[in-house]
């Protein structure tokens, strides 16, 4: 299978490379570093890269801007980073990317435990996952030719403990099990779900 | 208690206007009609507006445009339809609003049944819905000055026949039913939740 990985050299990419190199033909891409570069806020970079890609099997976004800060001062300018960002830089590589992908090809992307389980300084992130799970949902039902489309929800990360602080009394979760979870979207069978990664 | 209804004169608006009206002081609001005029996908707009209400103790929004279409030919600026109204407009009818209201005052906005429950061209809906509950789960933990916010979550209404047919197998549910949901969360003491208003 050959498979892109956006946000390959990440804190959660570089284990999913890791684990699908063993047996696929993997593409690492991301804003800055991988074997293609595509910024994932332009429809325009996403168009081109997948014309430099070439046709594909599969692909995996784990990256996409969020931001963190506090509500009660919150603008329509910093709201709307994640919206390019991680909500809309997801969506773009689904619209643009049912062209390009093969039949039974699939799309997995990233939203997050915030969605249903939201911090102080995180409600960005709670629109924007909440948004992917959505979009995930709708757009299994109308994808063509077999294709499938998962979102991995993942609580905070065990790899990431710059962010431990702000998310008190969650049990970090191991790079195994979100890894696992990327997997199952990957090469199971199931679409239109979201694969929720956390201790509680 | 002195409520904005924002789309007063819509299918549900109306509903919720006449409820509320018996009881308490209600200013209507709209596009295109109205008490007061407001452009909810425009945050000079909304500032405008409740400069101009002056303190107020509940905002209700039952407006926001979204993009009904099929997802194999969707493009960006179609999804950004539903991103710039439904979304960012109710997004920022809170950022905004929060400066503005009276403390112990709530914040009622409209999501619907399609974040969880897709229906053939409601992919962009479904994102939207997706994304005001979690907004209403995030901002609830931050809001100051005990102000509340919640989200309503309908499936199709029984006064909008003309979207039947693409609501297939779905019990359209009651105006009471639905208006019960905003009255609840306009005169109760909850936050941070999504009542949703479905038969199944």
């Amino acid at each position: 299978m050959k498979i892109i990985i956006i946000g390959a050299t990440g804190t959660i990419g570089k284990h999913i490379t890791t684990a699908l190199m063993k047996d696929h033909e993997v593409l690492t891409a991301g804003s800055k570093s991988g074997d293609f570069k595509v910024d994932i806020s332009s429809p325009e970079s996403i168009e081109a890269f997948y014309k430099q890609v070439g046709n594909f099997d599969s692909v995996v976004c784990v990256t996409g801007d969020g931001h963190f800060g506090p509500l009660t001062s919150m603008k329509d300018a910093e709201f709307r980073i994640g919206v390019n960002s991680k909500l809309m830089g997801q969506v773009n590589l689904v619209l643009i990317g049912q062209q390009y992908i093969n039949s039974n090809g699939s799309f997995t992307l990233t939203s997050g435990s915030l969605a249903e389980d939201p911090i102080i300084l995180g409600t960005n992130l709670s629109t924007v996952n909440g948004a992917i799970n959505g979009f995930v949902r709708g757009a299994a039902i109308e994808l063509s030719d077999a294709q499938r489309i998962n979102a991995v929800a993942p609580d905070v990360v065990e790899e990431s403990p710059v962010y431990f602080p702000y998310f008190p009394g969650h049990t970090p979760v191991t790079m195994h099990s979100v890894t696992q979870a990327y997997l199952k979207s990957v090469l199971g069978g199931q679409t239109g779900q979201v694969y929720k990664v956390s201790n509680q």
